[in-house]
């Protein structure tokens, strides 16, 4: 039977089990460039088993409200960010871990100017732009191996905001 | 006496000797997400001289044009990259190295869809958008020192487009 959820906004405390928000809120760790730019310095839990940090693009095709998934996945060996180069609203969905499979899971709905970077084995939904163009850059680990878990839930989950 | 600069359109061609271009032109090197999403796989040369990569977010006051600066700097112990959270066009300013001071600079015109790496110790001006928000996810060595080298031109550039 399909359960409901219900995105929230995102926020760094209710995001804080599942990883950083990336955003230029509040007041900046450092003024540069005579002070016409602050740095949000240093603002993401990188953490790679092995490998290196790489920046990819991914170019995903946007979804629609209310949107129904059973799948999400994991990267047992490297933290993974997403950062939209584009201001339209887009979805993240995670899950605690029960014991090696997802739990119930949480939606969002990620703001303009908000970005994110799932801990390193968080169980995630796919990347997941509510409108064209569906473009981020993905900072994540590049190295051997499919570094990948993906587990299906028994009944698909319909996401309303 | 001030010299003009045609800011000319950004392409990975002429950003060669600068650094690489990062967006989703040409065919994905994977598709994943049952083919929904295309990955431009690891297209930023990242490169560290010691510490490790990281996430911050920069938010920098809108310039317009005609823009005028004197001023470069370069990173010598890691590559940047400036990633938009945004779909405005904004300005890259890069210069060739000529005996350990900045050659004549070239200014770039980056379009949506693009986000720029600098490859280590390229010479380069700030950030500079040319809308609100200034906002931007940079991918760069976080690490002991100041890693930071600015040098004045003996007059001003004017950037035109």
């Amino acid at each position: 039977m399909t359960q409901t959820l219900l995105a929230q906004p995102l926020t760094a405390a209710a995001f804080t089990p599942f990883g950083d928000v990336l955003d230029a809120n509040g007041a900046p760790d450092k003024l540069i460039n005579a002070d016409l730019c602050g740095r949000y310095h240093d603002r993401a839990t990188l953490d790679f088993a092995d490998g290196r940090a790489g920046i990819s693009i991914f170019d995903a095709v946007p979804r629609s409200l209310p949107y129904a998934f059973d799948l999400v996945e994991r990267h047992p060996e490297g933290s993974q960010a997403f950062v939209p180069m584009h201001q339209n609203p887009w979805l993240v969905i995670v899950a605690p871990d029960a014991g090696g499979r997802p739990g119930d899971p949480l939606a969002f709905l990620v703001g303009p100017g908000q970005a994110i970077n799932f801990h390193k084995g968080t169980w995630h939904g796919v990347l997941t732009p509510l409108h064209a163009p569906g473009l981020f850059a993905v900072i994540d680990r590049i190295g051997a191996g499919t570094n990948l878990q993906e587990v299906r839930y028994p009944a698909p989950w319909r996401v309303i905001a």
